[in-house]
């Protein structure tokens, strides 16, 4: 009845191998769909190796979207989360077939599944209520893909007192982590967000924090830009054409969120919709008739904002930036960045063999490779947690 | 950095020990509170061996109970859902200490909490959408109590295309199971449950369902009664002062419910306020001045029910009617069901060597046994599963 392959003894031998493969899943907060990396890994903490061997991004059908998006806005019942859970997990083991077909590796060679979730809640303010919500039914992920499912990465980092997130430096800690020069790894994505790895880093010494606006400014203003016509500055050409609008950089410079000491996280709260309106207000009448110098300016605030964050909060000037995310696309704000955070040299993340387009489900994978060694993989000098602690559930396939 | 002791290895190494201690953890559909047992379990399936060493009762306090019945009642938003989890399984965690605190075992003796959580959502009709969800973060119980943690119970099962209940029959099966004749084993909580055990059963032969009312009724009847100064009817004494009202009687054993073939389950929709509020409009009138006979009469119903269940759907008479539940501290109840059963003896739970009043969380240890083993624990035939399913997810300790 039993088979011990896939049971506790498997889950405990784990350890044993000299490398194992594991999905890594993300579904972000666009809720757009789902990306998967199949990932060989090996070693543990700096020792790890990760490799992403292939990759898929599977598309939410539009209803379950919309649910979805109720549900992060604050809309919908006990019912509702319950059922879109079980939906949503259904997705991602369809991501799952979908990367292992891809690969032509059976589920019966995979370790694990290491599942994000779709966060719909995350209170983790102060006060005794604090909480964070990942939904994606992790027993009916392990029942379609027969595979063992690592998932609920956040929630004991916010029992153990932190605020779940970020996750990701500790993996920037194991993957890039250089002996003898510190990095400040930068991903631009909707927002941005630095870890800093000192040289030969202890991980108690990482910090992590979001830096400020990411691709988020510089896309509403793109829209307004086309008339709607562009959903995001492509190639970074409205900013390379518009000029810089010294008096809005400055006023932008000026935002509380940049001198605020971390650990900080920014949103749409802070850098969304409702910021930009105010700042078409005040801005769009004066720039009618060259908006382009709106796309130019944010895309220079943006750069300031990332190297800003690096003068102010890192306690030295990282030997080097890394940087990663749709951002990295943007050769205008690529050029700005380079400018502003000079002398310090950037990479991207393919330079250190990373694909940066998978680099957050590949990141599960190894937090989910220290789950599965029953190594704690939360950073308490990142997420303000009281100690480090084992994060995760486990749950066997039927 | 990690304490094997309370990893992977140490879960799987379970299955090794002669002997385990678990805490069981039930928080029912009224929300007053959680049921903790402590219990010592040997073997696996019918070798199951599982005895109480402790047990504690602890109340919630009142503005959480509030919340969490809100949620039960399809209000709340996700964030509400998220909150109220972690909040839950602090006092969860406050009952585990309590217990192992009365018994004077210290948390590291447990091998692990088997928690039920809070059935906040349950809808497995049929469709697309079917899906279950109990509250009650693994993630905090596990960091406050420091011992591994089993939840998530009828998720599998759910997705295996079960009802995701009921789950008892199986702990029935474990410890009651008869090597030579047959036995029903009832449950008379606010519904009535009944599992059938063959002699010497092979667990796909197990049949378990809900017979209809427990002591829901009787309890509205007692409240009706006295003007609301009984809650219940205590030791079935103003069931014993009336008289039974045959045309009333007659009238109830027609109820749907009671020719629909299993499986099947009742709760407040069939037979709770509304129902009651009908009976009431129709008889109440003719029996105002003789209100003790509907109480009379609702547990001879109740009795009567549960005699029909066996006789209808049960393949022969069982060799004995265990029983179990509140309802068994109604000797008026107890008295008709013997008379309606007759021949078939009539024996309770502490006969077995079961306290009842504490068997739901002591079951929940029973499963999370199996869990630890990598055993499936749902009964197909019970549930309507597809097949044997491996119950539960587990979270380590920090």
């Amino acid at each position: 009845m039993t088979d011990r392959r896939k049971g506790w003894r498997h889950i405990a031998d784990y350890a044993d191998k000299p490398e194992r493969l594991l999905v890594g899943l993300m579904s972000g907060t666009s809720v757009d769909g789902v990306d998967a990396a199949l990932v060989r890994v090996s070693g543990s903490g700096r020792e790890t190796r990760a490799e992403v061997v292939a990759s898929a991004m599977l598309s939410f059908p539009d209803d379950l979207r919309a649910r979805v998006l109720d549900l992060c806005h604050g809309a919908g019942t006990p019912e509702d989360v319950s059922r879109a859970s079980v939906a949503l997990a259904k997705e991602y083991a369809r991501a799952v077939s979908a990367v292992l077909a891809q690969a032509g590796v059976p589920a019966d060679d995979v370790d694990a599944v290491a599942s994000h979730g779709q966060t719909v809640s995350h209170t983790v303010g102060n006060g005794p209520h604090r909480a964070t919500l990942q939904i994606g039914d992790p027993s009916t992920l392990a029942y379609h893909t027969r595979i063992a499912v690592v998932s609920n990465f956040r929630t004991a980092d916010v029992a153990a007192g932190g605020q779940g997130a970020p996750l990701v430096p500790y993996v920037d800690w194991c993957l890039l982590t250089h002996p003898s020069h510190s990095r400040a790894v930068q991903n631009i994505g909707g927002i941005g967000n630095v870890t800093y790895l000192p040289a030969d880093a202890a991980p108690e010494r990482v910090l992590g924090f979001d830096t400020g606006p990411g691709n988020m400014l510089i896309d509403l203003a793109a829209q307004w830009a086309s008339d709607g016509e562009f959903a995001f500055d492509r190639d970074g050409a409205i900013g390379a054409r518009g000029s810089v609008v010294p008096r809005l950089l400055d006023s932008l410079l000026t935002h509380p969120y940049l001198t605020a000491p971390p650990p900080k996280s920014a949103g749409r709260e802070e850098f969304g919709k409702s910021f930009f309106d105010a700042l078409l207000t005040d801005w769009g009448p004066r720039l009618a008739t060259r908006r382009d110098d709106l796309v130019t300016t944010l895309t220079a605030f943006t750069a300031a904002s990332i190297a800003d964050a690096c003068d102010r909060f890192l306690p030295e000037s990282p030997g080097e930036l890394i940087v990663g995310g749709g951002g990295t696309r943007n050769p205008t704000l690529m050029r700005m960045l380079a400018e502003k955070i000079s002398p310090v040299p950037v990479k991207n993340h393919e330079s250190q063999g990373i694909n940066s387009d998978i680099k957050e489900a590949m990141a599960f994978a190894v937090l989910a490779n220290e789950t599965l060694l029953g190594r704690p993989a939360n950073l308490p000098s990142v997420t303000g947690a009281s100690r480090p602690v084992v994060l995760g559930t486990v749950t066997l396939p039927p």
